[in-house]
């Protein structure tokens, strides 16, 4: 038996989401499909994490079990050609049995880009959030250090999650201009459920004025999702990175 | 009646190509439906040119007449609240009556984009040309300077085309990689039909090795095109301005 790690890329536009649901389409099941076609065995694929419908990945890590003889690094082209366009494996390597793409991941990395023109663009339309609003960038540069460290997060978590422990630590927050986009990149041990796009959404309305930046540590004190932002939508949000300790 | 200027952004993927055809989804066509919707009036939209299925804009120009008198600047807004969410008009103004998108254009300016990685990106596959063969840039660089000035390009032209002149000007043509991309920009007075594609496609036969720089100036004087390369696929080009006059 052989453990196989793959990093993954995907548009997550045209499926339901990272996990298998029935009835809609998955990034899970078609790689699970592709697996079963190249190795001919059905297996589990254990993904580092959910991603949401229309939410992309640079880097999601998932691992499987297989008794397939096939080179492990040559795994990675063969899926790609049993692959929809919209999936690449981008790596695949062997690892411990004991590796688990979930339970071993001590921390993630995303992306979340915004096109801040007043018109919208078609060729960003799936992948970035169109804000036609002028934004103050340095009252939002300057917030980001308010999130920075462990804190209590329940206020920038949707509020019907269900989790043990509602305190995360980021410890990298910043954004990129470049002409067109604004790529804001944050590093953390963990994140809730829609962490990031409630917290983008609180940095559009700082950015509008609508939040004082300043008044951040108080709203993470709250813990009252009504005085966060809005939920910035899928589209913007990139899955770049899962780390390991091994 | 007044004449009015669009400046339009597309993502060519779902499309025909930016000229009416029966039964195919074209631009045109839909901007023509958007504006018959807004101004009750069926016009007739003259473009600044063709582009092909695949093949996307930033800068795409075009007019119209109208008896309307919604204020020209507003049209932009109103046209895209009915258009699909992959056209855009950025820009609507009035011109005199006697300008022409097509007659008009004094030059148009180009971007080529092309992903060199080994392995297929799912957020660039409609939007960028997949290299996954290690390229040589300095020689690409390097054979930027034969293409510049005016000369005879029948080389560089899809064998079925029918013009009166071979001979055009390139004025502008150079590169700029950034961490994931390299992005062509080609600027001349007019370009033969996938002229700028079998020129991309001859510079990545340059990259590996398969054409020699130094031979550009003797295959453009062999006006003939297989001693070019291949034509670069449509998703990685980008009519991106349109110059004229006034």
């Amino acid at each position: 038996m052989t453990n196989v790690k793959l990093t993954i890329q995907y548009d997550g536009t045209n499926y339901c989401g990272w996990q298998k649901q029935k009835k809609e389409n998955s990034i899970q099941e078609e790689i699970e499909k592709a697996i079963q076609l190249v190795s001919k065995e059905k297996v589990k694929l254990i993904g580092s994490g959910r991603t949401d419908s229309g939410v992309h990945a640079k880097g999601q890590v998932a691992n499987f079990f297989t008794h397939s003889n096939i080179p492990v690094d040559r795994f990675k082209f063969a899926l790609n050609t049993k692959l929809p366009k919209d999936i690449s494996i981008i790596e695949s390597i062997q690892v411990a049995d004991k590796f688990h793409a979930r339970y071993d991941a001590i921390g993630k990395r995303y992306q979340y880009i915004i096109y801040n023109k007043d018109i919208r663009n078609p060729i960003y339309r799936n992948f970035a959030y169109h804000v036609p609003h002028t934004l103050d960038y340095k009252e939002i540069e300057k917030a980001t250090k308010y999130f920075m460290g462990t804190h209590d997060f329940s206020t920038f978590m949707a509020s019907n999650s269900n989790v043990k422990t509602t305190t995360r630590t980021i410890n990298k927050f910043n954004l990129e201009r470049t002409r067109d986009l604004t790529i804001f990149t944050i590093e953390g041990n963990g994140f809730l459920y829609n962490m990031i796009r409630i917290i983008i959404g609180t940095m559009v309305e700082i950015g509008v004025g609508k939040i004082k930046g300043n008044d951040i540590p108080d709203i993470i004190r709250s813990k009252n999702r009504k005085l966060a932002g809005h939920t910035a939508p899928p589209e913007g949000l990139y899955l770049d990175k899962v780390f390991y300790n091994y």
